[in-house]
């Protein structure tokens, strides 16, 4: 890495607020956005008051179809009392993560020095037809060949263990890894009081559990979940004035990729990931050494799995293994690494989209939520026991038609 | 006006693209924004290869509920065949103006210094439910008391003449002068060969024309439209690698309100689009003296009324005074300005929404594709015949939510 003192801020993090994550009947969507925004400026140090705010950036996916709204700017026009500039960004299951995107680059312009940044989606609403609903995060022609979103992942995750998980025979240690990457994330979300679901699973309890897409089972998925998150994100100018302990965004970074697995270069990885980590490590001049806490979008297990190659953290075709080895080594930890020789990375330490839950805007913008805890020492029973200065955000929308990814670090030098 | 010399650009648009508008059977919306942006592309003077661009920003609005399909970047990324950064926002109408608000902060943000840009809608397929999908763009408690998104409209238009058209009796006047504003915008679409209206009306055919929501009828309305445009728009340091033409965007504001009009401070004005406009006209230092061409949000004829008085062009209530009278004064002209005093102004040379059409994410970068080749002498048989050196594009969206300013110069000296 080279010297992190010489690195440039993008922008820095003075405030975080979030909703509980689950089933919030009484709430309507543009409520949680708002609950989570107050929560976010209230917990700013030195205070910020709402006229602070110059620009907001929110994120959410399925807002029209599930709760029969649009033009969230006007929404939070109302709600937060505020006439200021308000962008709103859809890009699926990646909305959070293009949300903070789109704000670094607001507050890089010069045009705004402090904005408010939120992700929500409020699906319980919804029931059963959340399942066609998501299905636009795919193609339609993959819809209409009779795949659920649960069913892309299968066939990735299918693919998977047939090319890289019978050096064991059946693939059955390769199975088991991907029911671990769930042990592990439940385990997590145990300390979390916000998560969707703080209860411990077995491997049985995940390889028993009832198919939903040959090999995806339901505890290989993230639930339906309603939640909302904020980010009070300001240039590293004037971040001193409003806390002692900014969280400065170092790396954000963008990549896309078809949204169709049909036509994809591979079905066992993330092109879209490996481009947007390519260039954040570029960017940051770091290596996957550095980070020390990684939010990963599990979607479904699999995925975690494509990120620890992706990342390039585990080659490509080891990352199974390495969560098998990983697991075996930390069983009973309060946080249970991955490990790859000399390298180790604490992987969505509040319990990922798995077991946090997922409501899908707010999901990367719930993961630098994470970190900008875990790196403050905030996250009380759930803290990290473990050097926390480097954390990384990993959102991507749909099977990986896009993918975003952001570095955060505590201190400069 | 300060000297323009003294003018920071913000960004510099080089080349734009559009399809015609209009009913579009037989393509898909990401084909339509794809042939809009080759065709911006190609339009590049010195030339543009597609790995020159580094970012996309996209603007739509009812594709999820319309065309069943999201996550555009990742639509985008497969016909265009690239992996770049892809943004998609959404604000009901105002989503095109919201996508170039966005990628001017990108490029000031000195990420990028060449982006393409582009809006779309493609409404057709849905028939007669688009009139409930459009209430998406107003408040689910307006829908429920029994509002169109039109009757959102006429009750600003009755209010309108209630408080304002009554100095001549019974309003008549004031009625008349807001069929002129269709009249005079379908005049000026019969020269534009994109536009999905061609044809000329006359105040009796829009008196006459069908009842939509009483004061609105059928021709004080814009279109359901398909159709999609592109720009593309890159730092000021480099545009004379593009062309020895550039168009420069000098003011790029946006401003929000309530979504509903319900608890609007007035119903005869936005307020988002006077704040936009304040704000706009601070950042530049110009008057609306300084303007010379104009694109409106003309979704009803009332709304371009409004502009005229939100932006300071007319006192307030006198907006249709001044359509009255200088349709009088320049009937027959190949465009008509609008005059008040020593200021004159020509409106939504292309038709405007009401007749080039409303492909509703489309419309906010149509209106600069617009004033991009008006202000290069490119409009063909179009070409406003006065000097034209500044433009400005008036995007809204919902009934007021938000609202979209740009001031776009041809010389800066």
């Amino acid at each position: 890495m080279q010297s992190i003192k010489k690195l440039k801020p993008l922008a820095a993090i003075v405030g975080a607020g979030r909703t509980k994550f689950g089933e919030l009947w009484y709430k309507n969507p543009e409520e949680l956005l708002t609950e989570a925004g107050l929560k976010a400026m209230e917990s700013v140090e030195y205070g910020l008051k709402r006229k602070d705010i110059q620009a907001c950036y929110f994120g959410s996916f399925l807002y029209q179809v599930t709760n029969k709204l649009a033009l969230i700017p006007g929404y939070m026009s109302r709600e937060l009392g505020m006439n200021i500039p308000m962008s709103n960004t859809e890009a699926a299951c990646g909305s959070g993560g293009s949300a903070l995107y789109n704000a670094c680059l607001g507050i890089r312009s010069g045009e705004y020095d402090v904005a408010l940044v939120g992700g929500f989606e409020k699906m319980t609403d919804r029931a059963g037809k959340i399942i066609d609903d998501l299905m636009f995060a795919g193609d339609p022609h993959e819809f209409d060949a009779g795949y659920t979103f649960a069913g892309l992942y299968a066939s990735m995750m299918a693919r998977y263990i047939h090319d890289y998980g019978d050096d064991h025979g059946s693939g059955d240690r390769c199975r088991e890894a991907l029911a671990l990457v769930a042990c592990k994330n439940h385990h997590h979300a145990v300390g979390n009081e916000y998560a969707q679901f703080r209860r411990e699973f077995t491997v049985a309890d995940v390889l028993n559990s009832p198919l939903v897409a040959d090999p995806i089972r339901m505890l290989h998925c993230s639930p339906v979940s309603d939640g909302a998150v904020a980010l009070v994100v300001v240039s590293p100018d004037v971040a001193k004035k409003y806390t002692d302990t900014p969280i400065y965004v170092v790396g954000s970074q963008q990549a896309t990729d078809d949204v169709s697995i049909c036509s994809r270069e591979s079905l066992t990885g993330i092109k879209a990931t490996r481009l947007a980590m390519e260039k954040v490590l570029k960017e940051t001049g770091m290596t996957m050494r550095d980070i020390h806490l990684a939010e990963v979008h599990d979607c479904f297990t699999i995925e975690e799995i494509f990120f620890l190659e992706d990342s390039g953290f585990c080659k490509k075709g080891d990352g199974w293994k390495t969560v098998y080895d990983s697991y075996e080594s930390f069983k009973g930890s309060k946080h249970i690494p991955y490990v790859n020789g000399d390298k180790e990375l604490v992987v969505n330490a509040g319990g990922g989209l798995k077991a946090d839950g997922h409501p899908v805007g707010a999901t990367g913008v719930r993961q630098v939520y994470e970190c900008f805890k875990q790196l403050r020492n905030e996250a009380g029973g759930n803290q990290v026991d473990r050097e926390l200065n480097v954390a990384l955000c990993h959102n991507i929308g749909g099977t990986g038609g896009i993918a975003t990814v952001h570095i955060l670090v505590r201190e400069l030098q």
